[in-house]
């Protein structure tokens, strides 16, 4: 995927949560990112410089990045104004939302107009229209998973990913949403694709590889969500994997945006995970609990991660706080795998 | 949905298992076949006159109708000559396949040269393109699920909708492939929507209704498929059934096309789905088995289901060979609510 960085980030009005694009891109990607563009009501700050369109072209961006992942992937009516003012001042359009911006008439026409180019990550590609198959593929396979949406589960695979490469394992990072697209420059939108070929896409995404070589593939959804419980099944079986990293906000009390639904706890995360990935790999075991601990106190969250390892009897890290170096000893073979590689 | 029936049942090569939407429009809906057309290879037989596009047109025919649901749902090109035939003998076509009739340039040309109607089942519906929510809605549902796909989830749900309203219970058919959607009339296709919106597909398939109203809901697919169980627990979730009736074939000993996984027993069958429909409706319960036991003798296929319903203590029937009775008297509260009716 060609992606015409830098990019002027565009927040909206939106909170942390639906923000996570823009979070993710800037903090993992930060060369892509030229300034930010947030509207009156925004609760997010990525620490560049605000910016217009016409201000960010003129500092060297070459598009607008549409840094939201709103519940549903919308582009609410008085959005558009935005896009139309970027592409004017000169910029691309990259979203990853459902909303097409090619679906948007004046968007459209404008783009067309001034021969500037909508790029959109959850295209669908032919690459992902295949059922999948069921075949067990060689190399070593690591899916994060969890409790509830955006607690973190593709910030653990990059940093996952990241401590691999930095022991000389060869890993590479599988992205399957918008934000993990954005940053790798590649991979699934895997909830952008038809039910039918969810597993098989997945499939797709984690060819067979060397038998050393990890897979780290980024986590959807969750088993316990009522809306998306679907694509993670579905990356669950297509993805096969090896290992689980079980991802949980230490602070969530109910499903995000549902709080009719409390988020399970992760004991019960971890056995309906294992219970289900063992259809495509009997082999599946839990390599270790990944914590955001961001609204805890320092010694909260060291309580909490010392008190879940203890309770579960895994390594429990926060890749933020603490990094990931506990579940990667594990995934390898304890510690001594470390002074190896 | 506006069908041209009645229609030539286009059947191709396939076997039973993949002709079987020629087989349920045949069965469900037989003033809506108006003849069937076969390739060399062919095995299957609907009982009906084999013609020609031209004889099937000269016979009252107003559409061609694609009766088969293969692995992938694609057309593959040994069937576009026909396509085209049918076309020039002044058919519409009928198609409820992923692959899109509209995709294939030969056949859009010739529709288009010739004013014919290219009718897809499977094409996105904005209704349904949108994230489900959860809330528990007003009415009762029966969903059908299956220990693999093709065990006669959608022949049951036909079945006990037919029951319901032969008793005077207020209830409806809700479609969810391309085979019960030609037989209805209407309905969600539900393994060709977006993975994201497959619950909340479900929710508007089946809304609020009056608190004795029963949604007969057809099942997709099986959890325990490594290809489809995404689309499975979608349907799942969004449906939030009172009531499951577990289907399945009574020689399937392995996953309809991929003989390296095996059918699930019932009670596993059984277990998982009862697990994963607590979580949007924790008052699900199991009304009863369905069993194909098309390729027993009469005898084994008797002792078969006395068997199984003893082993499980539910109502176990084949719709076929005994009718969904057991099955209906369970779901309204025992034999007493027939004579009520």
């Amino acid at each position: 995927m060609d992606l015409p960085y830098p990019s002027l980030m565009f927040l909206a009005d939106v909170d942390r949560v639906s923000a996570k694009t823009a979070l993710g891109v800037a903090h993992w990607r930060p060369e892509a990112c030229a300034g930010q563009l947030r509207l009156e009501g925004c609760e997010v700050d990525l620490g560049l410089p605000d910016m217009t369109p016409s201000a960010a072209k003129a500092a060297g961006a070459r598009s607008l990045l549409i840094g939201v992942a709103n519940a549903g992937g919308y582009i609410p009516p008085h959005w558009e104004a935005v896009l139309i003012e970027a592409l004017e001042a000169g910029l691309d359009l990259i979203s990853g939302l459902h909303t097409r911006l090619a679906s948007l008439p004046r968007v459209r026409e404008t783009a067309e107009r001034l021969g500037r180019r909508l790029i959109e990550a959850r295209e669908p590609d032919p690459r992902f229209s295949a059922v999948g198959e069921g075949f067990k593929r060689s190399g070593q396979r690591l899916l994060t998973v969890g409790t509830d949406c955006a607690v973190g589960k593709m910030y653990a695979a990059l940093a996952i990913a990241k401590e691999l490469k930095s022991r000389g394992v060869s890993a590479d990072f599988r992205a399957t949403g918008q934000t993990g697209i954005f940053i790798a420059g590649s991979g699934a939108p895997i909830d952008a694709i038809v039910s039918d070929f969810v597993a098989g896409a997945a499939e797709v995404l984690s060819p067979a590889a060397g038998a050393d070589h990890w897979d780290v593939i980024e986590g959807q959804g969750s088993l316990f969500h009522p809306a998306y419980a679907a694509v993670s099944l579905g990356l669950l079986h297509g993805s096969q994997p090896d290992a689980l990293v079980v991802c949980h906000d230490a602070t969530r009390m109910a499903i995000d945006g549902l709080e009719h639904f409390p988020t399970p706890s992760l004991a019960e995360a971890i056995d309906l995970n294992i219970r289900l990935a063992k259809l495509t790999n009997p082999a599946v075991r839990v390599a270790g609990v990944s914590i955001n601990t961001s609204r805890l106190t320092p010694e909260a969250a060291a309580t909490y991660l010392k008190d879940t390892a203890e309770s579960l009897g895994l390594p429990c890290c926060d890749p933020v706080r603490t990094g990931v170096a506990s579940i990667v000893d594990a995934l390898l073979g304890g510690p001594a795998q470390r002074d190896a590689a």
